[in-house]
C-alpha cells in the first residue's frame, strides 16, 4: 500500500474507495445506511441558508490552525453571520499526486475535530486527484447548510443609521501568523515557546447564539472580517446597508504581537485577515447588552464598541478616526495584501 | 483593467467584487438582496438531501461540453440518483494566476446555460486565486441540494434479487471524447466536421422524473456510472445492496465511435466514465414500463434492460455474459484507466 497518493486514487475505482474507508469515514463518520451519491439531512423549522468557500492555505498548517478547521470553521462562520444554526457541511477535496496519506489523514482528523466542536456533521464528500505540479499539496471546498431560527432577520443590508458598531475582538491574529509562519519570519519569543502570533481560527455560531439571545432582533447585521479584513468588511456592510460609519481607530482591539509585526512589515492590521472574528451592528438601546453578552463568551471576551453608523454619505462609506485625532478614509482593501491567506 | 486573473482578484478586495460583478452576477443572476455571506434558500416538503464533488477536467473545454457545463450536471445528477428534484448549487472556483478572464467569462456562461437547462439556481460562490504554477488553470467544486418527493425511496441499498438492471444509453463516450481531445487521437471523421467522439455531459433529473412518473416505488436503486465507467458503478450497487448481478454483455449499447477507440487502445468501454447517462434497478413487473418511460425521453432513447439481479455471492459481484457466450468476473475499477477525467 502507497503512503502518498497516486492518480488512482482519484480514478473512482478501489483505491478511490480505500481512500474513503481508511481516512475519510473513521475521522468524518459513518453514515447510517450506504454510500449514497447525495445524503439525506434533516433540517428543523425555519429559514435555510446555504454557502460555501475554497481553502487555498498555504502553509497547511499554521500557529492555532490548519486548512482542515479553516475549511470548517469559515464556512460554519459564514453561516452564522446569518444568524443561522450551522448543520451539514460538505468536503470536495483537490489533492496533488505525491501528497502524503499521513499528512491527510491528519488534516482530515483536523477537520472531524473542528466540526465536533462546531456541532456540525461532514455528510458529503469527493476526492479528486491532479497530477504532480498541477495543484499544490490540497485543496479543500466545503459547502454549508444552516437553518435560521423564527423572528431573526440578519443581513448585509441591515445596518441603520444611529447602529452602533461592535466588534468580537483583536484584529490581523490570522493574517499575521500565516504571514509569519510561511516566511519564517522571526517574531517569536526570545525562549522557546509557542510564537505570540497565533490564527484566531475559531466556530462563531456559539458567540453569534450568545448574542441573539441578549440582542435579538435589534441585531441588525454581523460580518466576519475574513479576506481583507476589518476595512474591507466595514465597507460591504456600509455599502450593503447605503449608510456611512465612523471607527474609532484606538476602540480597535490589537495584539502587540500583531501590532509590532505589522508596523515592521508595513502592513495595516485593519486590512489583515481574522477567521474567528466578527463585526455585529446593533441597535443603540440593545448595544450594551449585546457587548456585555460578546465579553461573557469565551470568543468574546476582548469585545468592544469601535464605531457609530450614520446616515447619508459624503466622501466615503467609512471613516476612521486616528488615535491622534485626525480622520482618514478607510477603503475596501485594493491590491492584494497576501496571498493564499485561507 | 487585467484581461487575466490577478492574485488580487482572490484577495477579498476591489478586484474581487469586480469579478463577481463583471463575471459571475451577470451570468449567474443578481440575489434579490444584497450579497450575504450565505444564501437563503426555499425548499419544497420532502427530504432534503445533498452532495458536492469536484472538477478537473482537461481539457477545459472538450466535444459535447465543458468543466462548466459537468460541474453543474455531475451534481445535478448526484442529487437525480436519489431520486431528488435538484434545486440550489454552489461553487468554488480554484483559478490559476494569469487564468484569462475572457475564457472565465465563457465558463461561467456555460454552466449558467446548464442551470437554466437543469431548472437549478447557483445561490452562492466562492473564488480563490493561486499563483502561476499552483493550479491547473481552473478547478471547480459544486455543492448542490435537492428535495426528494413523497413516496421516494431510492438508495444504493435497493436492489433486490429478481430485479431487471436497466441502463439508459451507450456508455463511454465522456471518457473516450476526453481521452481524444487531450491526446490529439485522430479519431475524427475523415470529412471536416463535428468528431463522432462526444461527452454525453447532461442532467438526468427529467429522465429520473419521467421515470418514476411510470416505475414509481418498483425503482428502487440508481447510480450514475462515472469515473470508473458501468462496472464499477454496477459493483458498487452490488456491494451495498449485498446482491450479484449477472449483466448481458451484447445489451450494453456501445457507440461505433467509441467501439473503435477503444479497440485501437486496449481499453474496455465498460470502465470508462459516462457524464449523462445511468443504470436503474427496478422489480420485474415495472421494468418493461420503466423501459419505455425512458425511450421515450431523450436522454434515454438508446436505453435497454442489461441483466439481472440474483442472490447469493459466489465468485464476485457482478459477471458477465460475453457475446461469444462465455462468463468472465466484473471488477470495479482497479488502477487508473484516465486521470482528470471530470
Amino acid at each position: 500500500m502507497s503512503d502518498v497518493i497516486l492518480l488512482a486514487h482519484g480514478s473512482g475505482g478501489l483505491l478511490s474507495q480505500e481512500l474513503v474507508e481508511t481516512i475519510f469515514l473513521p475521522h468524518l463518520g459513518h453514515p447510517d445506511g450506504p454510500l449514497e451519491d447525495a445524503a439525506e439531512i434533516a433540517l428543523a423549522p425555519g429559514r435555510v441558508v446555504m454557502t460555501t468557500d475554497g481553502y487555498v492555505v498555504r502553509p497547511l498548517t499554521f500557529p492555532g490552525g490548519d486548512i482542515g478547521t479553516l475549511a470548517v470553521c469559515g464556512t460554519v462562520n459564514d453561516l452564522a453571520m446569518r444568524g443561522a444554526r450551522p448543520l451539514y457541511l460538505t468536503a470536495g477535496f483537490i489533492l496533488e499526486e505525491g501528497f502524503p496519506l499521513a499528512e491527510l489523514d491528519r488534516l482530515v482528523a483536523s477537520m472531524a475535530r473542528a466540526a465536533a466542536d462546531a456541532g456540525v456533521r461532514v455528510v458529503a464528500g469527493d476526492t479528486k486527484v491532479v497530477e504532480r505540479g498541477a495543484a499544490d499539496g490540497l485543496f479543500i471546498t466545503t459547502a454549508g447548510v444552516g437553518v435560521v431560527p423564527e423572528g431573526v432577520r440578519i443581513s448585509a443590508a441591515g445596518a441603520r443609521p444611529g447602529d452602533v458598531v461592535l466588534l468580537s475582538g483583536s484584529v490581523g491574529d490570522h493574517g499575521l501568523a500565516i504571514l509569519a509562519q510561511r516566511e519564517g519570519l522571526g517574531f517569536g519569543p526570545a525562549e522557546p515557546g509557542p510564537s505570540p502570533l497565533q490564527s484566531d481560527c475559531a466556530p462563531l455560531h456559539g458567540l453569534v447564539a450568545a448574542m441573539l439571545a441578549a440582542g435579538g432582533a435589534s441585531i441588525h447585521a454581523l460580518r466576519d472580517p475574513t479576506r481583507g479584513g476589518l476595512a474591507t468588511a466595514l465597507n460591504e456592510l456600509a455599502h450593503a446597508s447605503d449608510v456611512t460609519m465612523t471607527i474609532d481607530e484606538a476602540a480597535v482591539p490589537i495584539h502587540d504581537a500583531v501590532r509590532a509585526a505589522c508596523d515592521l512589515l508595513g502592513l495595516d492590521p485593519l486590512y489583515a485577515a481574522n477567521e474567528g472574528k466578527l463585526i455585529a451592528i446593533a441597535a443603540p438601546e440593545a448595544a450594551e447588552a449585546t457587548l456585555a453578552a460578546m465579553r461573557a463568551h469565551p470568543l468574546g471576551a476582548e469585545a468592544a464598541a469601535i464605531g457609530r453608523v450614520h446616515a447619508g454619505r459624503e466622501v466615503g462609506r467609512v471613516v476612521v478616526r486616528t488615535p491622534l485625532g485626525t480622520h482618514r478614509l478607510l477603503d475596501a482593501l485594493t491590491g492584494e495584501q497576501l496571498p493564499r491567506i485561507c
